[in-house]
């Protein structure tokens, strides 16, 4: 399969790329590294990175942020920022992906644990991940010519385990390969419309 | 208690002053109709309407629609309208409204099926109502003063049973009475980062 990998350079794109790039051919996309350079967040350049790409079987995402901040401090500018930042750009590379996807081909996409184990300031990014997982369900019914579409949910990867330190109390930390079967599974299985959940 | 209730003329809204209105002293709040005019689609007129109703206990807000059609006929824009007309205001009610709402109040989101149950169509208002049940189980961590925060995910009501004839094949229809409960619970229970199914 092409599979194209978005985000390939950050610590989750990291274990799909690892999970997927001895059996097919991944095309690395990330904002300033990778076979493609592309800024999900303009419409354009996903544009540009599909038709430089092609078509390919399966594309999967795992970029996004959010802001992070106490509820009753946060405005509605700083709430947007999960909208803006992690779902949308996400939901943009299906729109834009139609033309460019195989019959039976899959989309990917990447949430996060904050809609089902929050933490302090975290509504923002678990109103993004709660979109991103009620998107896969609604719009697995929808999809043309076999195409499937998922999306990967994991816990607080092992190696981001020093970055977050005394962010997730209690939070179990997820290995490279666990989070890498999740993709393996959304890329190289059988089923649509799920949150493949890692913890 | 005191209790705005935001959408009070329209079916789901009206289930929820049914439940509460024997008890409680309930505001009703509407962009053409109830005590408050409002539109929450603008900040300024959500402001306005906290001046006008003053300090109260509850806030119960039952508005937003979405985008309905294909997911590979649909647009960014379109898909945006489920952030905006739904997602959107409901989250800056509650933006807002810490400064009106007294010590242990609550406020009642209001989500839907179709993050559960999906129809054809229906991935715009799966991703709106995924963000309204991650937003409200993020932020009830965060939650000042004993603050509560819960979110009503109702089925297809009975009394809109025409109205959607056709639309959800299968889908049970509910009463008023007990999406009403879902309603009460919320507000004058005790549970708090919350999504209560009505199903």
């Amino acid at each position: 399969m092409r599979v194209i990998v978005i985000g390939a350079a950050g610590a989750v794109g990291n274990c799909a790329v690892e999970a997927l790039s001895a059996r097919h051919e991944v095309i690395r996309v990330g904002r300033s590294s990778g076979d493609i350079r592309a800024d999900i967040e303009d419409v354009d350049s996903i544009r540009a990175m599909y038709r430089e790409a092609g078509k390919v079987d399966a594309v999967v995402s795992a970029v996004g942020h959010g802001y992070f901040g106490p509820v009753h401090e946060m405005t509605s500018e700083q709430f947007m920022q999960g909208i803006n930042h992690k779902l949308l750009p996400q939901v943009n590379l299906v729109l834009e992906g139609f033309d460019f996807i195989n019959d039976r081909g899959s989309f990917t996409l990447t949430s996060g644990v904050l809609n089902r184990d929050p933490i302090p300031g975290g509504s923002c990014a678990a109103a993004a991940n709660g979109a991103l997982d009620g998107f896969v369900l609604g719009a697995a019914v929808d999809m043309p010519r076999g195409i499937r579409i998922n999306v990967v949910s994991p816990e607080v990867l092992e190696v981001s385990r020093q970055k977050y330190e005394g962010f997730f109390p209690g939070h179990v930390h997820v290995s490279n390969e666990a989070v890498g079967l999740a993709y393996s599974k959304a890329v190289e299985g059988c089923l649509t419309g799920q949150v493949f959940i890692v913890d």
